[in-house]
């Protein structure tokens, strides 16, 4: 088996994209041509061996195993999602609650929540504790905020020369605000690459610390998505996966279906989907164009979203993200008396049902007239995590060339802050904060 | 304060509706003269007093504390989204993680995932369970197949007598293969009401059951919605926050603002969100209509969806649910270097950033383009639950009548349940499994 890309279900509800079309996009991407190509480390990352800073990150990663019951990731946006991603889709989504043979990943920093922040101090409590910091600027309000209280929680709990020996920062390689916190106070550092932009960075020490904590193999991860990058970077032809599922979005999007649904039979792949909306919303959704990410956990919300999908508004399509492998040790039991009639079904693997469930809900949805792609992984595991993560980056490039953006850059993210900064009356914004305090 | 709803900075994005439309669909809902009538026990359920049932109720609770340390909740939609996001509101979104003072309360039946069901067998391992099984009819196959399997290994653990103390059904009153079995083995049973759907059903047993174990005063929360439906039936004016609510969001969808985001943020928001989205997709999404319900997650989700909604396509409107109340113990701590520059926060409460950072991001979307309504409960408690529980639900039955639809049904969920039966090879669907199978 392999990773596959299917778009049978989806094809014949737009006109196919010229693939010359498609080639240029191609070739802007990796010919690093087009608009953002400074951040552009992200292609070729997987292609170059960096033993000694994955060495460095394994040995960070063993000494927070043996020393921690707490990793606190301490990050927002990219600096999380991708972690969180990895952590649910190969352990588990409900990692924090069985985990026995790693730390808890606890994420802080991801909110200005005085009660979720209150509440992650008291999961602390009686346990030894890691911190990682990830920022690039190290002045993002929500993880400078979550950095200032935790660092001060950590030095009061094992004094300033012990919170040394707890304290990692994954920042900028020479400039910024963390980077010269981290130098002042003998924190140890990894590097996010300059050329690499947030959502993109799941595969640099931003991702691979905190997934390594958990226990996870990031050799066998980078070798999926090593071997994803050689296929996709070097095929130029409708075989290449990222092409059939990058033409595709946008010929249907061409046609009128504005909102991709990224589905999965899987609870584990639920943050996989917050990644991906991430990736795809944030390259996408600018000058008034783009497609918007949403996301379900089937079969749980065919029983919440699944009558809107197969009946409301028709500018809906659906990427279903599946697994080629199933476990079948679990079966449904046969009972004597058949009081729920399910004794057609006694015998079946559960996984059976679930991918019979699958298969049925794709026709049903076509046939609703929601065009539906399918990516299908072999299994959950670290490998195939990075084939899915390289697969989504690189199609995400050429889409977003195919729609005519930058893919790379995020200057709507700005609005916010700028009004926050101003009303909390950060120095500068007196005029913005008056203004804005009219309209409140 | 008081519960509100805000549409200042909505109302200008589309004509208002007139009063005299808003009225009639009041009429229709609380006269009972409009489509899907049959469904409307909802409406004044809040209002009546159920004494005796709450008191079985509350002794359920008070046995499965006493002598649980895991309540499994077997269902499916609305048989575990309401009580979910009740426990998520009031207690915490880390609940299981951080719970000391009552069981743990894990969702089941709500997926065909093998590794979900696997792992919830690991969580239950050297702990005493009780298991509250919801379903109306008793075949659904996710929660069918769930009770199957944890029935089994409740016999197993404590033996056919011993279990019969820890099983507990919620269920149709007279009719139903789970009310059957129920019957014929002794089980508790709690009426889910001939009249009320599933996704209005969480102040039914279906709900309160559940809600209860958690330690949550579900009096309370039955009180909030009592003094919101006396509000929302009696008021037949624009005062009426239901009638604001639905009125605004039926004239942004007619001018083209076809998806509402649900924002909150707060964590513990998000499984209301969720319920928020089966509640309004699932009566909504028919007939080639219907506003696409979304959700984000804020300020975390500002750097993730936060481009898209500031710069994407412009067929958006939020719905920010909000809280006036604020905790200020939490602070921004005083740092002598100032090496992250944040010593303008210092001093200041992390509640008041998040407040800065919700009216800031209000404005900045409303100047992107994006119509944001209001909705402003006092704080997290029982009461304010319930508030905002019968306010969305009543907002939605007016809703749907402005749509023009039947709120009420959801026929479209059948649809991917006949193509699962076909091919598993349910006795009777032969003919479809043939077709279905030359398809896949």
């Amino acid at each position: 088996m392999a990773f596959t890309v299917n778009v049978k279900n989806a094809s014949g509800f737009a006109p196919a994209l010229a693939e010359r079309e498609v080639l240029a996009a191609h070739e802007t991407l990796v010919n690093g041509t087009g608009r953002g190509n400074d951040f552009l480390g992200w292609v070729r990352l997987p292609l170059q061996n960096n033993e000694e800073e994955l060495a460095r990150i394994e040995a960070a990663a063993a000494k927070i195993r043996s020393n921690s019951q707490v990793l606190l990731v301490i990050g927002i946006g990219g600096s999380y999602l991708g972690a969180r991603a990895a952590i649910e889709f190969v352990r588990s989504p409900n990692y924090n609650l069985v985990v026995k043979d790693s730390p808890q990943v606890i994420f802080a920093g991801n909110t200005l929540s005085a009660w979720q922040t209150a509440e992650i101090f008291d999961m602390l409590e009686g346990k030894d504790v890691s911190v990682n910091v990830i920022s690039k600027s190290g002045t993002t309000t929500e993880p400078a905020v979550a950095f200032r209280l935790f660092r001060e929680y950590m030095e009061k709990k094992y004094g300033v020369e012990g919170a040394k020996e707890r304290i990692y920062a994954t920042t900028d390689k020479a400039k910024g605000a963390l980077k010269s916190l981290a130098d002042a106070n003998g924190y140890p550092c990894f590097v996010i690459p300059d050329d690499v932009g947030g959502r993109f960075s799941v595969l640099t020490p931003v991702g691979l610390l905190p997934i390594a904590v958990a226990g996870i193999d990031i050799r066998q991860m980078l070798a999926g998505a090593k071997s994803m990058a050689e296929k996709l970077i070097h095929d130029k032809s409708m075989h290449n996966p990222a092409w059939v599922y990058a033409a595709t979005r946008n010929a249907l999007y061409r046609k009128g279906y504005t909102t991709e649904i990224f589905a999965s039979y899987e609870p584990r792949v639920r943050y996989t989907a917050e990644w991906w909306k991430q990736l795809y919303g944030e390259s996408e959704g600018k000058e008034g164009k783009g497609i918007f990410p949403a996301s379900v956990e089937l079969t749980a919300d065919l029983h919440s979203m699944g009558q809107y999908i197969q009946e409301g508004e028709r500018f809906l399509m659906e990427t279903v993200v599946g697994f080629a492998e199933a476990d079948e040790t679990l079966q449904v039991p046969f009972a004597l008396k058949n009081e729920d009639g399910l004794n057609f079904l006694a015998g079946h693997a559960v996984s059976e049902l679930n991918n019979m469930a699958e298969a049925g809900t794709i026709l049903a949805h076509m046939d609703g007239g929601v065009p539906v792609m399918e990516v299908t992984v072999d299994n959950a595991s670290a490998y195939c995590f990075g084939e899915l993560v390289y697969f989504f980056e690189f199609a995400c490039g050429l889409s977003g060339y195919l729609l005519g953006v930058n893919p790379f850059d995020q200057p709507g993210v700005e609005a916010y802050k700028q009004n926050m900064y101003a009303l909390i009356g950060k120095p500068g914004f007196e005029d913005r904060r008056a203004e804005l305090e009219k309209r409140l």
